[in-house]
């Protein structure tokens, strides 16, 4: 379909009625994947619909989908997502043919309908892939031009490779976590100003960074690379990502070989993998790219999509979040194709669950920046709270949450919450 | 046992005769575990004696070592790793026994013999371990130095994080491949000095890096740091490493995040992963560190090991292979004890089978260096080959081995081959 018919099509409605609300962020123009659990079953795969999941294992057990029940049964999507965009696509149809308000099989059906429908209240969330590599980028113009005032030469905060090369590093897979896992604050190693020598503490410039991250669907082997007209296709989804960022660690490792314990202490995910084909109607045209990239990174057409960010923070204590960042995904400068072409043109591979972050997301504006480093200026100049409190950086007991979505007409697809609170450090020996 | 013990027990000997030659590099004093597979039988858990491989599956199912038959059938030695330490070394006892030149049980049953000894020229080897986690450090100070003086300040080669920090950055776990792999040249961004902007190339400036890696035995949790008195009883053994590196690429690439496409294209490690009990005889001191570690980091006593490390070059066409570099790891700086400390100090949670490589391994003498970047000056001072040849960096059709060994009285514990021949670049579109 178009992304004109999908945006134009409110009248798609589900006999979930909590699906039609106009603010609801799991419409039927959505079916996101994830990984539950309730008091009574085991992990397995769901769909979100309204306030509700989709159990695919009893779908798969009515002969439902075109999906065998040893995949959707899993504690992992990966199974689910290799066997390939025909079944991604085929059961997404199938499921939105289920719940529509027009169909009756699960409708009509209570027993079955009960079995099939659990409250999301109900259910804990897991991580919904078994990531095998995690790379993040670095790919809004913004944020790296603030970074690079904040850290380096203001006169060229950017630096000259930046316009060339989707610049991207290796993260850590192994602490990527789900939305919901308390963070602990981490301890290492700091150099302050006045002293010769760096001393051991726990961080105390905790930072968040707004972004996104997309999951690979199709992978690619050893030594062939994937062509930016193809990179799109090998895309399942996305989802919301907080790269934690210990920004005195930061600042002291990170010469000549990048960010280490700065940032491998917790990455923080949605549970729902919000598919391409939920956010086709959204695409539109990535930021002007001067100068042209080489050949090999050059596409024609939109590959941007319309999501708006908001991260907000509540410290434990206060009665309500305050919303620190809006912005949108639309403004990063490097586009996913660009991002994934540019991983494997040296020949890496990739697997199936592969997750690739955005990098922090900052806009034009001083409210769309995505991390409190430059929203405070590196701490100088902290910022208010709606319970009058300041915070130059994270605090212990505060909450981060970030939300997403993609606002159609009378409806939204959205990716729920990204959201942890931070634990007070380890004591130290 | 002790050191003393081992190294002055020359007379254990193995039944199987190639074992015993003071030049082979598996004795019974070694019993390395790997992945193998034959025409007839699948991938599946063996350990190297003299000029063959000892199947674990024909013992497991004779009931003769402590391990169930489950996880010696695997194509991966993941999970006989997490049945964890005490288990490693019933098994290693127990294979040490059914293979000593006293014990009858194999060597006096001729049908159970056969079946067990495979020879290894008749085997496969395979990628020993799923390695989920990769992370690579920069623990030579020599090595650290040398590029410090190509690529920064000449005058301030080491950072002034270097000699605080166990530097180390999160590798590529995908193109990790097994030593026989070819690697093909990878394409990429390119600056040349004379342009204003970079060029899409076959790399130009291929180089190896000569490493040890490290393999994760006991895992750690999340927020759960490993202190610096248990970091060694998480390490299950340790393989040869060359981290292939495109150095225009590098240059390029790698300011602010690090080194990204430069080395994701492959990493060649031996197939044999030598355990700790074999490597204990071997033991040294490492060098005296100074200024002293921070708490966390400190350790006394002997906390490297004496292995010989050298790297061959044969070109496509010649005769025979050029000894390139001659080095040690107790050259280097940081312990493997500190680097797994460090890792985790932040609360970063590790895996079983995860890889940490040491970084390129130079010594203090010309003879000595890792890398042909260190070896020509960055090119500037090509090497001469046996067959007349010279080098400056890596041409196609090189190949490129590394080998490394303990000596003992009388004996070598040795890794095996870590090797790989490079092909030419794809065509580029």
């Amino acid at each position: 379909m178009s992304a004109h018919d999908q945006t134009t099509a409110p009248e798609l409605k589900s006999w979930v009625e909590r699906a039609n609300a106009p603010d609801c962020e799991f419409p039927i123009q959505n079916l996101p994947y994830g990984i539950f659990s309730t008091e009574h079953s085991a992990a397995r795969v769901g769909v979100a619909i309204g306030d509700s999941i989709l159990d695919l294992t009893v779908l798969a057990e009515e002969g439902l989908i075109a999906c065998p029940l040893t995949v959707v049964t899993q504690v992992r999507l990966n199974d689910f997502i290799a066997l390939g965009p025909i079944v991604w696509r085929k059961v997404r149809e199938q499921i939105s043919a289920l719940l529509s308000a027009s169909n009756h099989t699960l409708q009509g059906n209570a027993a079955l309908r009960e079995k099939a429908l659990i409250q999301q209240a109900a259910a804990t969330m897991h991580l919904p892939v078994e990531i095998q590599g995690y790379t993040d980028f670095y790919s809004s113009r913004e944020h790296a031009t603030n970074v690079g005032m904040l850290f380096r030469d203001p006169k060229n905060a950017l630096l000259p490779n930046w316009s060339e090369i989707p610049i991207g590093y290796n993260g850590r897979a192994s602490s990527v976590i789900v939305s919901g896992t308390p963070v602990r604050r981490p301890n290492g190693q700091i150099k302050l100003p006045d002293q010769d020598r760096p001393v051991f503490s726990p961080c105390r410039k905790l930072d968040l960074e707004l972004e996104t991250g997309f999951i690979v669907g199709i992978p690619n082997a050893l030594g062939e690379p994937i062509p930016i007209e193809e990179a799109e296709k090998h895309i399942f989804g996305m989802v919301l990502l907080n790269d934690w960022s210990a920004r005195d660690f930061q600042a002291w490792e990170y010469v000549p070989l990048g960010p280490f314990n700065a940032k491998t202490f917790a990455t923080t995910i949605s549970p729902w993998i919000v598919t391409m084909d939920a956010l086709e109607p959204f695409r539109t045209l990535q930021p002007t790219q001067v100068p042209l990239p080489l050949a090999y990174l050059q596409h024609t057409g939109e590959h941007a999509f319309d999501i708006h960010l908001e991260a907000t923070l509540k410290p434990e204590t206060a009665a309500e979040a305050t919303t620190i960042t809006q912005t949108n995904f639309k403004y990063m400068y490097w586009t996913m194709a660009q991002q994934l072409t540019h991983h494997t043109v040296s020949g890496c591979n990739t697997r199936v669950g592969d997750l690739m972050g955005s990098g922090t997301i900052s806009g034009p504006t001083p409210g769309s920046l995505g991390s409190l480093l430059e929203m405070t200026f590196n701490g100088r100049e902290p910022i208010k709270l709606q319970s009058g409190e300041t915070r130059s950086f994270i605090e212990d007991g505060d909450e981060l949450t970030l939300r997403g979505w993609c606002q159609g007409e009378g409806y939204r697809v959205g990716f729920g919450l990204c959201t942890g609170q931070v634990l007070p450090a380890h004591p130290m020996k």
